[in-house]
């Protein structure tokens, strides 16, 4: 109880008061997509003086623009439309995974404005090295985003691995331990956006270089829970956004991420959802976490395209292949995707009777396989779920949306750090 | 971030304000146990005189007592010892398991008053008639509070099984489906009641009777969780009190609960927890739930006791007998005991690499057996959970306490509910 410990006083810190509201307001836009003053007053229970200062502020400090006349749904006076502004302050997310790196930017409204993939197989670089492409990518993304006014407010760094204080404990699908990443990536991306700067650049884009950022690092698995719960769009047997899921990423490994109540559960030291290494068999085979008979060994990426007799580094274009040969009919990959199913299944039906979500959301690899891996995954959670939700007809198995990954929900984990204290930022650019 | 969305409004409502720091003030006293108005003031952020008056009015509404000077161990002038009162407001728990009824009154400190246990058999006998049999407990316990000036708050039901909405979905163990469970009580329970008035009451017990008790209920392993949470007195490696760990109690079913930061993560339908139907072998022998290969068909009471050739059945007795003969070098006990802490620990270190909690505390059964069962189960969490965070000296497989069981737990639940509103009781009180 003692987190409740916070006492009330009838009369508030003036400042504080202005800093939460601006959140607020802003906040209230920003969820809205398209909004008025009016709208914010009824939705925030400020009052329409209050609202309309504090827009004031926000459109002064560039946080938001507004257009043209329009009436609003409510009683009342027209008011002129409020959006997040698409330049200022942006959140930059960079994925690091086993065969490939992701930079993406979001502007203030979460919107994915600048993508740069590169297909590489990072398993057994050295850190640094992956960590200096990566770096460069980003600096080339920034250029990008500069080119489109938008200002990197930080970088958020997305590993497959157990990641606390900005060191990768351990990535055994990358071959890492301790590897202090977040110096690693902010020290190679100074240097990197140094010598982009060199060449000749957009106007107004020296500013910004000379501005060291700030680097965040994290799960992957974390941040593409996040990103399916921010914008995924998926909801509830009601209809309601859906807050409360398992999310799985197939990859070479399996990344898992529980949601609850719109929060990650992160766990006591940030390690949870590691659903890759629960055990299927004690006796099987060897796992590179060190253990034996891990999901992963099951239903990873690799074992999947083994089963179907393809080889098992073949990446994105095995499982594109694997798809392919499942829609013709082969046996051994409808075969191999049911088998991956039933295991998955099992291990699935016991996180539904540990954790209770309101659905399972599976994406990466097994987005365009849900076809044949659904059928045995939902015979065991009907079978084996004691709450008796999980009937094949529920709809509580999903297939993760496409609107979001890792990357971007990294981006915009950085672009909420804004919305939640635009007045720090507003104080930054005028420095 | 939408739960981020409440306004600051610099003059907030006072009798609001009062009535929240009232609650402040209370909680401060009762975190404590012993204390001061100078150290609640130092505790809380509010000032002398605002506790002064705040804890005048909890004095004249019974809910504090203060007794002889001390020398506060802080500077300033010696302060009265303020305590949470042991007479007035107190919360009653009913705990309905497989083999007994146990009914606990706590104070509003969270003290055991009165307890009193019943052991029987309820399995297969009809819900009413066990709903009947724990209210007249309840209605002599509440006999027994009184004489001690104690008036319940209300009351908390803890029963084995999928509870949502006042209603046993499902509680396999005792094979109840779709009971009503909080109305039988409450109506066995005011029956019961009645005619206990009939006989010599004690004086001022009438206003007690007449007054109709509020029925909430919960799941028995949620109970205990927080029981232990409270009353426990685990703490952390590094000496804090433990606030995320995952409990176990070992019953003829095999409850479990996870604590994060202090609270019940309770699942999306407060479903979450139901450890005992992780699937250890889809073709194992068939559970009560319909599945089949169950952890509770591996590592339950009755598993344990029939491993090591006693009867299935034999409940209490029949586990100290296992004690006994474990203790005595009985071979069969002990592989019996090692046993179920194999597959306990397969599955834990399933459940550990999903929630990442800081401890694992085992308790019921598995209390008195922790000797034979902690060596397997650490042996599988130090192999198998990916954090390295569990050798075999982490110290994180803990017994539970004795301090608390679900009866208590459940007691606290409504003494809690009194402590976080006291203005509420209190006007009741003078109603």
């Amino acid at each position: 109880m003692s987190n409740h410990l916070a006492p009330l006083e009838p009369k508030a810190d003036k400042a504080a008061v202005r800093r939460h509201n601006l959140s607020l307001v802003l906040r209230a836009v920003h969820d809205e997509g398209e909004t008025t003053r009016a709208a914010v007053a009824a939705r925030s229970g400020l009052t329409r003086a209050a609202v309309s200062s504090l827009v004031e502020q926000l459109l002064d400090s560039g946080f938001l623009t507004e257009s043209g006349k329009t009436f609003s749904g409510q009683a009342g006076r027209p008011g002129t439309v409020l959006k997040v502004a698409r330049t200022g302050w942006a959140g930059v997310g960079v994925e690091i995974n086993v065969d490939y790196v992701t930079v993406c930017v979001v502007d203030l409204s979460g919107a994915d404005r600048v993508r740069l993939t590169e297909h590489v197989d990072n398993r057994g670089a050295p850190p640094a090295e992956v960590l200096d492409r990566a770096a460069r990518i980003t600096a080339q993304a920034l250029e990008s985003a500069s080119a489109r006014e938008l200002h990197p407010a930080g970088v958020h760094l997305a590993l497959p691995g157990l990641v606390s204080d900005g060191t990768v404990r351990q990535a055994p699908n990358l071959g890492w331990n301790e590897v202090p990443a977040e110096t690693l990536l902010a020290r190679a991306l100074s240097g990197a956006r140094r010598s982009g700067a060199r060449r000749p650049a957009a106007q107004g884009t020296t500013a910004d270089h000379a501005r060291p950022l700030t680097v965040t690092s994290g799960n992957e698995a974390d941040a593409a829970a996040l990103a399916e719960l921010w914008f995924g769009g998926l909801t509830d047997a009601a209809g309601r956004p859906l807050r409360s899921f398992l999310h799985l990423t197939g990859e070479i490994g399996i990344g898992g991420a529980l949601v609850v109540d719109g929060r990650l559960l992160r766990g006591a030291h940030g390690f949870a959802g590691e659903i890759g290494h629960v055990v299927v068999d004690e006796d099987g085979p060897e796992c590179r976490c060190g253990a034996r008979g891990c999901l992963e060994q099951y239903a990873g990426q690799a074992a999947l395209l083994r089963a179907a007799g393809l080889a098992e580094d073949a990446g994105q274009p095995g499982v594109a292949e694997l798809e392919r040969r499942a829609l013709a009919g082969d046996e051994a990959a409808v075969a191999a995707i049911e088998g991956a199913g039933r295991t998955l299944g099992l291990v699935l039906s016991g996180a539904a009777n540990l954790f209770d979500p309101d659905a399972i959301v599976l994406g990466g690899t097994y987005r365009p396989l849900m076809r044949w891996l659904a059928p045995p995954i939902t015979e065991r959670l009907e079978r084996r779920v004691v709450s008796g939700l999980w009937s094949a007809d529920s709809g509580r198995l999903r297939a993760s949306s496409s609107a979001g990954d890792a990357a971007r929900g990294s981006a915009a984990l950085v672009a909420r750090d804004v919305l939640a204290d635009p007045l720090t930022y507003a104080d930054r650019a005028g420095a």
